[in-house]
């Protein structure tokens, strides 16, 4: 099961954190943009170009001190179709240094359309006798409203391909609490999310004890991250909201069992943008980046127990 | 508003039906699909190109006869991004051609990354001084989860640029009821999400009483249908599940008002399959689409009031 990878790669590199890829032109050093545009113009192709060319020097940077990364597809839609070939360069590169990708697209849908974005984001297409793997994700970040016809697909592939899927549960922004946080029949909805999700994993348990089904539980809440911690044992959380979003290591320590498993904290911004705060030359951004994976690194690991399988 | 152009359209083709593109390379003509291949090889690009030669010859075909086409992303996202190319491309065409454009995407976020989701669908991307427009929808549709600040950014943009959106109140799944039905501090989750729908719109409504804020809500639940459009005033519905999925024309006559207007149905493999279901040459799939459409435009009219602005 696909999380048993994830999880593998957390404890060789010592850290249960994931760098989320949300490139914006602004965080892009200039000599990067402009060979960019000499190459393509001011087109979404040289958009493309310029956020391709940093993610390359991000991943190169932190590969060794992360166990994966998380694109954030919106950032990548924007800049229309190259921007999805983007997307798809960035994950296969991601992949070829060894990193675990987490695709963030939040997908949901009917059945049958889902089985779509499932073959998209995790699995293969077939062209008339030929196979192609569209963007080559390990797991993708997924709504359950719909309930489970919209989840289903997912699971036959997280069992096929050792993929997995992360499930909306509390989310990191604001007014996530304007329904999550609503009683549904006398537990919150996001609590009853959470449910659904060990419910749907329940058939994909690895060998660490959680699921294939995740579910995405925001930094910015630390009570609920520890309840749903304590309620659901064999569900794996992806937990954003750290750093930028004001989350801070001790509002996370909840997301983690005994053994140190059992989350990934996500850090988008604070990576991406160390070049800018830290005030450092353009030609360190990279530099930059890994020094801030390595500062949260050990942010969260003095704040949880030692990690171990 | 953006509603108000659909709504002309509507009553200017006396059709509130829009035609899903959902393709399959198992809905296209051979004679289509091996002229992509032949320039392109059994490639994620051949099917791209045979989805927009297929697209463009039922927009064709039907334009004339629906107010809107609805291109379901997940359908396109599965060729990768040659795949969202075919999708750019076909809107481009569809608007070419007067049609109103609903990309069906359900997305959803935190507020910044929605702002980059609306940007892509909905509005422009600056690239340095240079804009663009990266799919260039009219409409898109949304998943509520995340609450007010995941909608906020489109309705700025709702504003700015006559743009609407459809946010997810009652899918047309099978167990859409899961979560939907439950009741959500005594009422239905789906009720709720509706009762959102009326506020988010609030600032947003145009001449003919509704806002840019829709609903999606499916014809398989033709209950909920009534009592929505009842308690929903201001509220356009878009209404899947007509057809291939069970719904029939008596089912959604309660998504209209007393003008015939307040909804437009959705209908996709019965409109783009509809040559294989007539058991008519391939050199006809157009025809037979543009058949079934006018067929669907009869069936529905004879259910609902006479369409009057």
């Amino acid at each position: 099961m696909s999380f048993d990878r994830l999880i593998r790669r957390i404890a060789e590199t010592g850290n249960p954190t994931v760098v989320g890829l949300d490139p914006k032109l602004e965080y892009i050093p200039a000599p990067i943009k402009e060979a960019a545009y000499l190459a393509h113009g001011h087109t979404l192709e040289g958009a493309a170009e310029a956020i391709l060319a940093f993610n390359k020097g991000i991943i190169d940077a932190i590969c060794d001190v992360v166990p994966a990364v998380k694109p954030q597809c919106a950032y990548y839609e924007r800049f229309g179709w190259p921007g999805m070939k983007a997307l798809a360069d960035t994950i296969a590169y991601a992949r070829e240094k060894g990193l675990f990708v987490i695709i963030d697209g939040k997908r949901n849908d009917i059945g049958s359309t889902m089985g779509a974005y499932a073959a998209a984001h995790l699995g293969e297409v077939d062209v008339d006798g030929e196979r192609f793997t569209p963007f080559g994700g390990d797991a993708l970040t997924v709504n359950g409203y719909l309930g489970t016809d919209g989840i289903a697909p997912l699971l036959d592939l997280c069992r096929e391909k050792d993929a997995g899927i992360f499930v909306l549960a509390k989310t990191s922004n604001p007014s996530s609490g304007e329904l999550q946080d609503r009683s549904l029949e006398g537990r919150p909805l996001y609590a009853v999310m959470g449910e659904m999700c060990e419910k749907w994993g329940e058939s994909t348990r690895g060998e660490y004890g959680y699921s294939a089904v995740g579910a995405v539980v925001g930094a910015t809440y630390p009570e609920q991250l520890s309840e749903l911690r304590a309620a659901l044992p064999h569900t794996f959380f992806l937990v954003p909201g750290y750093g930028a979003q004001g989350g801070g290591a001790a509002d996370v320590a909840g997301a983690f069992d005994s053994r140190g498993l059992g989350a990934i904290v996500n850090s988008s911004r604070a990576v991406l943008t160390a070049w800018q705060k830290q005030g450092r030359p353009e030609a360190e951004y990279a530099a930059a980046a890994r020094d801030e994976a390595i500062r949260m690194r050990e942010d969260i690991a003095s704040h949880i127990p030692a990690i171990h399988l």
